[in-house]
């Protein structure tokens, strides 16, 4: 079925300071929702320390498992960054500086500016194809099916935006949200049932609790259009039976 | 050494609706500063979908590699909720309706309100040990050093408070941060030699853009308190000698 082509992807956020708690992550929800608009499914992320071999062993795992691997953090110009290093040697490549990225640095800050530190940024794996950085110059790189980017939100934002439509997609995981004024606990067969009439649907229920009431909000996902429009017709008359009314769109909140 | 002795934990966090970016994680930050103040150091972290065997892989890995894995999502009522299932298969053992889980939702809900679907709550593998959840009942569980939480961050950071103290610890990370209005690019050889003068230190740096000034954040981390006194100064007085002022403490600012 050409609606089951599914292209996937993985994440890899490299850097001690997430996992200190220091900063909080928000790369991987822009992410997720920048692949769904390329028709790439993020399937995984990973969240590693500034310790090469820790780099190496994610990178050389998701790879191989994945269609396509981002990374994000570690492509800066002090010794805690050390990713473009990681990379290179999990693809068993040299690491070289590249001439056109020295030259956008040098562009950017004068070339009589450009110190041992900054050509650091211009260092990528051999054979190595830069991505673009408008806001900072210093380039991320694709090597394989390998994506390194900058950790910095506003960075990354930028990178992605000069990758997209260049990346093969696959068919688009579509979707649809409605929600409840119910417990979960009181819904949780119809949904299931609900589930059950459709191959290719996966419905999703995430319970808020607002204004004194609980809810959920129940998200279906397909890559059919058809089957998704049937299936929350389907599902949305199923909740009638139970008296349960279903009203279109999300009500936001915290959960998971 | 004794100041060496390092415990770690990684946190699995299971969720199409993390993966979608339709839900922003808060609990990974969360966790790695509960964790620190127990001497517990976050090493990993992986965001895995709701398909069992995903599920039973990372749970498997990451139990052998790390002293605890913790784990949020999927303990719900409904048919999207397998981590408990998806646990009793990774530890090869039966799952099964935990009479003392089933007593505390009654209490909650009331008897004649413990529907199939409430009871689906009070499954855990066989020989489980049950995770208070003071918000709303229904219990989290430990099984060998796997402790299996609920998403929801209020529900989740309330579980954890039932735990605290409770889990042998090793040494504490210790940090000291300062701050610089300095390109990184500038204090890079610095940041680096002031690294290099002490085994068992980190130094992070990570660079913000504040009031049209470009700085960076320099987070200093050993689990020796001497040492990381004696580095901090070390620190600021080589960044003294390249006239780079050192000012105590953060600089808020995105980055990574």
């Amino acid at each position: 079925m050409t609606d089951q082509n599914i292209v996937t992807a993985c994440l890899i956020i490299i850097g001690d300071e997430i996992l200190s708690g220091r900063t909080q992550d928000s790369n991987l929800a822009y992410l997720a929702k920048w692949l769904n608009g390329q028709k790439i499914q993020l399937a995984a992320a990973r969240v590693v320390p500034d310790i090469e071999d820790e780099i190496i062993l994610a990178v050389n795992e998701c790879r191989r498992k994945f269609t396509y691997v981002f990374t994000t953090g570690g492509i800066g110009p002090t010794h805690d960054d050390i990713t473009a290093e990681s990379i290179a040697r999990a693809f068993s490549l040299p690491i070289e500086i590249s001439a056109d990225a020295a030259d956008r640095l040098a562009a950017r800050v004068g070339r009589e500016n450009m110190t041992p530190a900054r050509l650091r940024m211009a260092r990528v794996p051999q054979g190595a194809v830069l991505i673009d950085n408008p806001v900072s110059a210093a380039p991320g790189f694709q090597i394989g099916n390998v994506f390194v980017m900058a950790g910095v939100p506003a960075v990354m934002q930028a990178m992605l935006d000069t990758l997209g439509g260049k990346l093969a997609g696959g068919s688009e995981m579509l979707s649809r949200t409605i929600h409840v004024y119910a417990g979960e606990s009181l819904i949780a067969d119809t949904l299931e049932a609900a589930q059950n009439d459709y191959a290719g649907l996966q419905i999703g229920s995430y319970p808020f609790y607002l204004k004194d009431k609980y809810g959920a909000n129940l998200v279906l996902r397909a890559r059919n259009l058809k089957l998704l429009e049937a299936a929350t017709a389907g599902l949305k008359a199923r909740l009638g039976e139970i008296g349960v009314e279903a009203i279109d769109g999300d009500v936001s909140a915290g959960g998971g």
